[in-house]
Order: structure tokens, then C-alpha cells, then sequence
């Protein structure tokens, strides 16, 4: 049997959130769909934030309201304080996210309290999400590096994911950034995480902005790490470096998958016009490597990459 | 001391060679010149081809008599049989690559003739440049893929690459022609190589076509490989799928050296902006992730990238 990974396609959250207009409520729904259709099936699909600090996610009801559901297929939503994860689950939501930072610059500016705040913070959305039998995954962010502080001690990494992980997160997602991380750096962090959460709870969450999200996805993968975050078209940009990529496209994790023989699902060629779709819907021109010679089937069609 | 690779640039000659529309030569040696101080010392600078099959590189003796010397700056230049290495030896060239490919369809394709005739044509430049203290660089085309015969045997490309360091070649430069290859075909190929030729005598030259270069770069700096071939800005599209990447960014290959705390004796800062000035001049968007983040400093500076 073929080696598996689990791809958590962030396209419709992480992705969109980061586009200034408004997208409609009706594309989103179309979007996560279509995903569903290219064989996704966890999708991280809105968050529950305040409509005041992202307005592009104020619609998140109406996300969850227009969602199908389908066997095997699980929508998350990110729910940043008790508030957020009430509403979720009262739309029905099955699986939240919750994010810390592994730095404390960051976790300041970004989510305006400390890490140790942060975590506290989760308490009360842990008890409610247990009784309520809905999952949570965790995230942390800042795993390599911070666009504050610099380089990230792997311990204060683990530190982080473990708190999140006996908090009760099913999963803990490691996310570099700002991209800055080799593959010497990320296997340093695993090993750090890897003594204090099993691997198999690991997930790795690589931005491409130096054009090294795939080396670190394979590092992880050697490492043990089966589950990668990556968004259909490389949605979402950097907001640390304008102009600069930011998560790394789901197609382009894909096809390295397909080539290394490991299965993730998903059909590349469904995939790659739904890629093509949402970026001509956007104006933005994909950020993905392998969507352009993909639809050309140019020279994908010999080496049978899908 | 810190490790050390010799990059060596081809976006003059393999870059500009996919230019439609054809670059002055002052344009040209202006690029070189740019390079040279940003700390290359090794640059393929022209083809000594026929201008009837290549008319961007019809200038090649201008090129050639335009050039300033250094010390220890080596300016090569493309010979595909006896009467392009006699022009270049005129010219005053002191370092010539020829090129092969691993596949017979591609050879058949590309230069018009069988793997075995194409080196045996090389015999009498091989001979002529000995004679003449010429340096001779020798090129392995598909080395993982072919895009009309799809995987390609490592142990073909162990065949050529052997023949040529047999005929003289000093280095041998292992082309992923189609950009297919993961770290995992990376380092078979290399086991196969690297039982016929010294490690120390093998270059990586891989394309971008599917953002696998990096990784596929780092692959072989684990095996061993200390010299790696790469085109500011990513210059060089891939003309097996249009609109596609082909040579990687020298300006990503030099981040991702800083990164690993290896030497390649270049200032990123001063690549960036060789790489913005062609880029503009050509009219073209860089095909580089690092360009953006390191002209506007961001998050740079935090990590002392250069």
C-alpha cells in the first residue's frame, strides 16, 4: 500500500482572509466545494472572529450554513477566544482551530497578549469543545523564525505545542511564518517538538516565501510529520514582505507527493482547475509552480503525474 | 571556516538565450560586469552556436571582446562542435562547456543526432582545447526526466557523465532539464554518477519547473556536490511548458547558502539588485521568491541574511 499524508487544504481561511476585497459569501461556498470535488477533505473553511478585525471573514455563518456535508469530509473554523468557538459550534461546526505563538514579539503584536494569555484563553474553549464532542487543532506560529525577533528557540516551540496538545488538541500545526526555515532548521524543531508530542500528532505548516515550503514538507515527511497545511493556488500572501509569497500552493504539495509515490487523495488535474478558477475569479495570478504545466499537460502527460 | 560552493551563473548565455526579442550586447556585458561585482566568478557568458539557430547569442565576439578580465573570474562559453570552439578559442575564451543529453530522444531532438555522436564530435575539441590549455566544462541534459521519453536511467546519465569526464572535462554539470526530480530520483542519480565520476567533479543544475530546485540543491549538498549552476532572476523559461520556470534564481540559491551558513563569496543584497535591473530591463517579473523580501528588507534585517 502506498504511503499516505493527510493535506489540510487553508485556501478558503488562511488564503482568502488575506484578499482586501471582499469575496462573496456564495464564491466561498463554491470554492470549498470545488475542493471537496478535487478530493480535499479537511478544509479549513472561515473563522470566527470579530467581523471588526477581518471583514472578509464576517460572513462565517452563512459559510457554515452553505457548507454540504459530506462522509469523511471535516470543515474546521478558527475561533479565536470562547466567543468565537460558541458561535461555531452553535453553526455547526465539528472541528475549530485554535493559534499561539511560539514567540512572544509576535504573539504581542499579532494576537495582543502573551503567550502564556493565549494559552489561558484556551482553556475555557478546550472544557466547552470536550463536552460538546467537537475536535480542536492547534496552531503555532513562528516555529523558525519571527519578523520580530528573529530566530526561535526549538524548546520554546515545543514548549508551546505541548501545552496545546495536553490542553486536548487532536493536532498540533508547526508553522514557519515567515518561511525563513531550512530543512537543517525545521528537523532541529521537530526534534525538539518530537519529544514531548508524538510525531503522529504533528503537522506541518510551511510558508514558501524563500521558495523552501517543499523542502521543509519533505524534511518533515523523512522525519515522520504526515500532515501538511498548503492553500489550492498558494492563496494568502506574506504580510511581512509585500509582494511575497506566503502559504505554499496545495497543487505544488501535491504533485511532489504524486512523484514521491505517497497518496494524498487528491485528483492534481481537478485540483489545478479549481487553482486556475479561483485565481482568474481573484485577478491574481496563481503562486503555484505546477498548475501552469499541469493544465498544458506539458511534459506531465509522459512521466504520468497523476 | 565556513563550507564553501562555487555557484556558477549561467543567465547570460542560458538565461537570455530564451530572450525573444534580442538584448544589445552592451546590455549583455553590462549584466556580466554587474554579476562579476556582486561576487560571481564564474559565468557562462555566451554560445559560440550558429546565429542562424540562436540569434540572441550572434554576438558572441562582441560579447567576448567586451568582457573585462579579474583574477579568478572564469567567463565560459557554449561550443557545440569544432568550428563554435575554434571561434571561441579566437576570442580568447579560456573555458568552454559542451553539451550532451541522457536521452536519446532528447539528443535526437535537441542536437540533431545520437548520445554517441554528439560525444564523438566533442573528441576533436577536446583534443584542440588540451592543446590550447582551454578549460572544458562538459553538460548532462535529462538527468532524471526526458519530456519525450519520461524517466531516464541513472545509470544513462552515469554513461555520459563519464564519458565526459573521461574525454577531459573538468566538471561535469547534471541538468533536471524538465524539473521533475525529487530528492529522492536526485540521489540515485548521484549514487550512479558518483561510482563512475569523483563527487568533486559534479555540478547540480536544476530547473524550477515544479519549485523543486531548492530541495533538489540541498539533496545534493548532503551527497556532496559543491557546485551548483543557476541564472540571476531565474532568467530562462522552460520551453517544454510555456509560462513555466526553468533555471532557478542565483538570488535563492545564495539565500538558501547564507541560511545553511555556507559560503558562495556573494552579496545577496548586490545580486537583488543586478536581478531587479535585468528584470526591468527585460520587461520581465523575476523569477526569484527571494528578490521582493530582501530589496524591501523585510523580515531580512531580523535574520541577518547577508
Amino acid at each position: 500500500m502506498k504511503p499516505r499524508v493527510k493535506i489540510v487544504e487553508v485556501g478558503p481561511r488562511d488564503g482568502l482572509q488575506n484578499e482586501v476585497k471582499i469575496v462573496p459569501t456564495a464564491t466561498k461556498i463554491d470554492l470549498i466545494e470545488r475542493l471537496v470535488k478535487a478530493g480535499l477533505k479537511d478544509i479549513e473553511a472561515t473563522s470566527f472572529v470579530s467581523p471588526k478585525w477581518v471583514p472578509q471573514m464576517g460572513d462565517h455563518i452563512q459559510v457554515m450554513g452553505g457548507l454540504k456535508q459530506y462522509p469523511g469530509v471535516s470543515y474546521s473554523v478558527l475561533t479565536p477566544n470562547l466567543k468565537g468557538f460558541e458561535a461555531a459550534a452553535q453553526s455547526g461546526a465539528k472541528e475549530v482551530a485554535v493559534f499561539a505563538a511560539a514567540s512572544e514579539a509576535f504573539s504581542a503584536r499579532n494576537i495582543n497578549c502573551s503567550i502564556a494569555e493565549s494559552l489561558e484563553r484556551f482553556d475555557p474553549v478546550m472544557q466547552s469543545a470536550q463536552r460538546l464532542g467537537i475536535k480542536v487543532r492547534g496552531y503555532v506560529s513562528c516555529v523558525v523564525g519571527c519578523p520580530y525577533e528573529g530566530k526561535v528557540d526549538p524548546e520554546r516551540v515545543a514548549d508551546v505545542a505541548e501545552r496545546l496538545f495536553k490542553m486536548g488538541c487532536y493536532e498540533v500545526s508547526l508553522g514557519d511564518t515567515i518561511g525563513i526555515g531550512t530543512p537543517v532548521d525545521v528537523q532541529k524543531m521537530l526534534e525538539s517538538v518530537a519529544k514531548r508530542v508524538p510525531v503522529s500528532a504533528l503537522a506541518g505548516h510551511y510558508h514558501d516565501t524563500y521558495g523552501r515550503a517543499l523542502m521543509n514538507i519533505y524534511a518533515s515527511y523523512q522525519f515522520g510529520v504526515r500532515v501538511f497545511d498548503s492553500s489550492v493556488s498558494g492563496l494568502g500572501g506574506c504580510p511581512y514582505a509585500k509582494g511575497a509569497s506566503g502559504n505554499v500552493a496545495t497543487e505544488d504539495v501535491v504533485f511532489l507527493m504524486n512523484s514521491l509515490g505517497v497518496d494524498t487523495g487528491v485528483d492534481l488535474e481537478k485540483l489545478a482547475d479549481v487553482s486556475a478558477w479561483i485565481s482568474t475569479l481573484l485577478h491574481r495570478t496563481p503562486n503555484s509552480k505546477v498548475i501552469g504545466p499541469v493544465l498544458a499537460k506539458r511534459p506531465a502527460e509522459m512521466l504520468s503525474i497523476s
